[in-house]
C-alpha cells in the first residue's frame, strides 16, 4: 500500500501549501445591494431599529428577517480531531473550515467554523447555549467520547434549534442508508438481521439507536469494543453506568443471547458487520468474515485504512463491502448526509432533529440509488440531485413530527432547497469564472 | 422637524420590507477553488490533518493557515441595542448584521454577527473567552453600562487578540479626531483646553480616558450626568466605587477646581463640550452655550436627535458643531473608525489594542482632512483612502508597542490594507453587476 502512503503525503504537502496561500477556505460577502452610503440608513441605523423592535415582539421573526435561518455553527472543542486526537481548538480550525466549505458547496449553508476553548462538557454546553440566538442549527464535530453524548443530549433537550453531532449522527445515517440497500440486495429484512457493531465509539453508539428506530431488533444486535462483546455481566458495567450511560444501556438492550468473549465471537453467523473501530488492515481477520452468514455485509469504516481491505473481505465471502474511502466502491461518507439534512432542517426552521427524522433521511439516500448493486449501495457526492431530495424528506418529516416552524409540501421544500443550492452554486461558479477566487498556485497539481 | 419624522418612518418601512425580502445582509462563500470533488482530499480529509498538526505545534500559525486572521466576531448580549434598549440577542441580530455589512464593505473584514444569550457579565466573559480561538479580534456592541466596562477590561486583560467595544472606543476615537481639528481651527492646545463631557455613559467614560492619553489635563475636564457635575464629594460616590469604578475614578481625577452643581454649571468658560447624553433638542439650552468660552466647540452626539440643533448652537456662539447625524456637517460617526482600526489590528495580527493605538488612529483621521474648516472637521465615509490610512497607522503603532505578531513598514501595511479592501470591493461590485445580489424589490425607492 505504498501508493496510498505517497498519495497521502502529496495531499499533506498540498494542504499545507494551499492553506498558507489562501489563508482560509470561506469568506463573508454582502448579500444586499449598497448603492450609496445613504443605504446604510436602511441596512443600519436608523431603519434597522424597526426590524429589531418587530423581532423583540416575536422572537421567531428572527428566522425570517435575518440570516439566522441559514446560519450553522460548526462547534468543536478540538478534543478528537479526525484521526489525530486532542489537538485543541486552534488546530481544529482548518478542519472546521473544510467542513464549512462542504456545507456551503453542497448545501448552500452559511456555515461558520466555531472552535471553542472550554475545559469541561458543562462549559461546552454553556457556550453552545449562549450562541443559540444567532444560528438556525448547530453541527457539533470532533468531540471526544463519551463527552460528546452528554453534550448532544443536553443540547437536543434544551435548545429550540437542531443540534447534530456529525461523527455520531451523520455516520449513523449514511451507514443505515447503505445498510438498507445491502439488506435489499441480499433479501434480508432489518427486523431479522443479525448485526454486529464493531467498536462502541460515537459512531456506532448512534448507529445502534438509529437501527432501533429503523426497526432492527435490539436483541439481534451485538456491540463490541476492545474488551470484547458488550453484555450485562461484563466487569466494567458499573464504570460504564457512570461514565457512559449510553453504552451501558446498549449493553443491556442488545445481545439477547448474552454472548460473551472476544470480538471475533460476535462475527459467527452474523448477517452484517458495521465496524467503526481501529484503523486496519488486520483489525478484522479474514477468518472472522468466513464465520459470518452467507452473503455477508461488511462495512469497514476506519480511517485512513479500513479494518480489512475490501478485496480480502470479498475473498473471505463477503457479498457487499463498504469503507470510508473514496478510492473503493461504496464510500460511506457523511458528506452525503449533512448538507441535505441541514438544508432540510433549515428550510423548515426546525426546532430539533431526532432518530425518526434520520431514518427518513437514510431511506431517501438509499432510494436515491436507482439500481443498487453490491458495488453501488450509496450515492456518490457528485449526484447533485441527492441534496434537495434529502432536504425535502427531512423538512417534511420535521413538519409531520411537529418540529417545524415553517410548513410546506414535499415539493415545496424540494423547490426551496434546489433554488438555494443552485443559486449558491451559480454564484460560486461565476466567481471562479471571473477569477475572483484565486487560481491554485502553480496552476494546481 | 416633521420631515425628519416622516423620513425616519420611511427608513423603518423599507428596513422591514427589505429584511423580509433578503433575510440576512451577509453570506458565506468559498474562497478557494473546488474543481473536482477530489479536491476535498486537500481542503478536507486526509490532507487537512497535516495543517492541523502544524498548527498544534505552533498555535500562532492559525493566523497564517486559516481565515482566523480576518475573522471578527461582533458580540452582543442585546442589553442596550441602539436607542431601543434591552431587546435581547435575537432582536439585536439585524443590527449586528448591519454592522457586519459595514465591516465588510469598508474594511474587507469577515465579520460575523454573534448575539449571545447570557445572564451576567461573567457568562458574557466566559463565552467570549471560549470563542477566542476562532477569531482575530472581537467587536463588542450594544452592551449596557457599566457592565460593558467590566467585560471590556477583563477581555483586554486576558485575551491574546484585540477586544474593542465600539460604543466606547469607536465613539471616543472619532470624537478625539474631530476635536483635534476643532482645536486646530480655534488655535487651542489639548493640554490647555477646558473640556466638558456631558453624559457619563460608555462613550464619554472612554472619551475621558482617551483624552488623557492624548495629552488633555484630567483636571481640566468636567464630567456630568443627570445628577450634575462629577466630583469627589457627591453623595453617590460610595455606590459608584462599587458599581462603576471607572466613573468613580474619573470623579476623582477630573475637575481640579472641584466644581459642583447642575450640568449647566460645567459649561461656564468651557472651550469644548462633548455631549453623549439624552436625545434633544432641548437637552442643552442655548444659554449654556452662551456661557462657554468664545469660539466654543460643541459635539452634540445624541441619537436620533442631537442635544441641541446645530443652528441653535451656532446662533448661541458656538464656532464648530458636530452631531451623530449624516444630514448635518461634521458627522461624528464610528464607521470612520472601526473598519480601518480593525483592518490594521488584523493585518498586524495584533494581540491587543489600547488608548495609545487609538490616539494614533484619531490623529490619522484628523490629518486625513486636508483643509479642515468649521464645516469639515472629520472625513466622510466615502473617502475610501481613509481606511487603509488608518489601518496602516494602527498596524504600525501596534508594532511599535510590541503588540503585533506580524511586522511590516507603514507602507507595507498600507499596501496590504488597500489590496484587501479593494479586492473585496471588486468582488462585491462584480456580484452587483452580474445581478448575483438581488436587486431591491420594486427597483428600490
Amino acid at each position: 500500500m505504498d501508493s496510498n502512503a505517497s498519495r497521502t503525503a502529496k495531499f499533506d504537502e498540498l494542504a499545507i501549501a494551499y492553506s498558507e496561500y489562501y489563508k482560509g477556505k470561506i469568506q463573508t460577502i454582502p448579500k444586499v445591494p449598497v448603492r450609496h452610503l445613504s443605504d446604510f440608513s436602511v441596512w443600519y441605523t436608523p431603519g434597522v431599529a424597526a426590524v429589531s423592535l418587530k423581532i423583540a415582539k416575536e422572537i421567531d421573526l428572527s428566522f425570517e428577517m435575518t440570516g439566522k435561518w441559514n446560519n450553522v455553527a460548526i462547534i468543536t472543542d478540538g478534543t478528537r480531531v479526525l484521526g489525530i486526537g486532542n489537538v485543541g481548538p486552534e488546530a481544529s480550525l482548518p478542519v472546521m473550515e473544510g467542513k464549512a466549505l462542504i456545507f456551503n458547496f453542497l448545501g448552500g449553508v452559511n456555515a461558520m467554523p466555531v472552535p471553542i476553548r472550554v475545559r469541561s462538557k458543562d462549559e461546552f454546553i454553556a457556550t453552545a447555549k449562549a450562541l443559540e440566538p444567532s444560528f438556525g442549527g448547530f453541527n457539533l464535530e470532533d468531540i471526544e467520547s463519551p463527552k460528546c453524548f452528554f453534550i448532544l443530549e443536553e443540547l437536543q433537550k434544551s435548545l429550540s434549534i437542531p443540534a447534530w453531532h456529525d461523527d455520531q449522527l451523520g455516520t449513523a445515517c449514511i451507514s443505515l442508508a447503505g445498510l438498507f440497500n445491502g439488506l435489499k440486495l441480499t433479501n434480508r429484512k432489518i427486523e431479522e438481521a443479525k448485526i454486529v457493531l464493531m467498536g462502541s465509539g460515537a459512531a456506532n453508539i448512534a448507529t445502534a439507536f438509529l437501527l432501533f428506530a429503523a426497526g432492527a431488533k435490539p436483541g439481534n444486535i451485538l456491540m463490541t469494543d476492545s474488551h470484547g462483546i458488550l453484555e450485562p455481566e461484563r466487569s466494567d458495567m458499573d464504570k460504564l453506568m457512570l461514565n457512559n450511560p449510553w453504552k451501558y444501556q446498549l449493553a443491556i438492550k442488545t445481545n439477547s443471547e448474552r454472548l460473551k468473549g472476544p470480538e471475533e465471537n460476535a462475527f459467527k453467523g452474523a448477517d452484517v458487520v458495521i465496524a467503526a473501530s481501529k484503523p486496519g488492515p488486520g483489525t478484522i481477520k479474514p477468518d472472522w468474515i468466513r464465520s459470518m452468514n452467507t452473503d455477508a455485509i461488511v462495512f469497514a469504516l476506519a480511517n485512513p485504512n479500513p479494518e480489512i481491505w475490501p478485496d480480502d473481505a470479498i475473498a473471505s465471502g463477503a457479498k457487499i463491502v463498504a469503507t470510508g474511502r473514496s478510492d473503493f466502491s461504496n464510500q460511506v461518507n457523511n458528506s452525503l448526509v449533512f448538507p441535505g439534512v441541514f438544508r432540510g432542517i433549515l428550510d423548515a426552521r426546525s426546532k430539533g432533529v431526532n432518530f425518526d427524522v434520520m431514518v427518513s433521511a437514510s431511506k431517501e439516500i438509499a432510494n436515491f440509488v436507482k439500481d443498487p448493486s453490491p458495488d453501488k449501495i450509496v450515492p456518490s457526492m457528485d449526484e447533485w440531485g441527492l441534496y434537495p431530495t434529502v432536504a425535502s424528506a427531512v423538512a417534511r418529516k420535521t413538519v409531520e413530527l411537529g418540529l417545524a416552524r415553517k410548513i410546506d409540501s414535499r415539493e415545496g421544500f424540494r423547490k426551496t432547497a434546489s433554488e438555494i443550492i443552485e443559486a449558491n452554486r451559480k454564484l460560486y461558479l461565476k466567481l471562479l469564472d471571473d477569477k475572483l477566487i484565486k487560481d491554485l498556485p502553480g496552476g494546481g497539481k
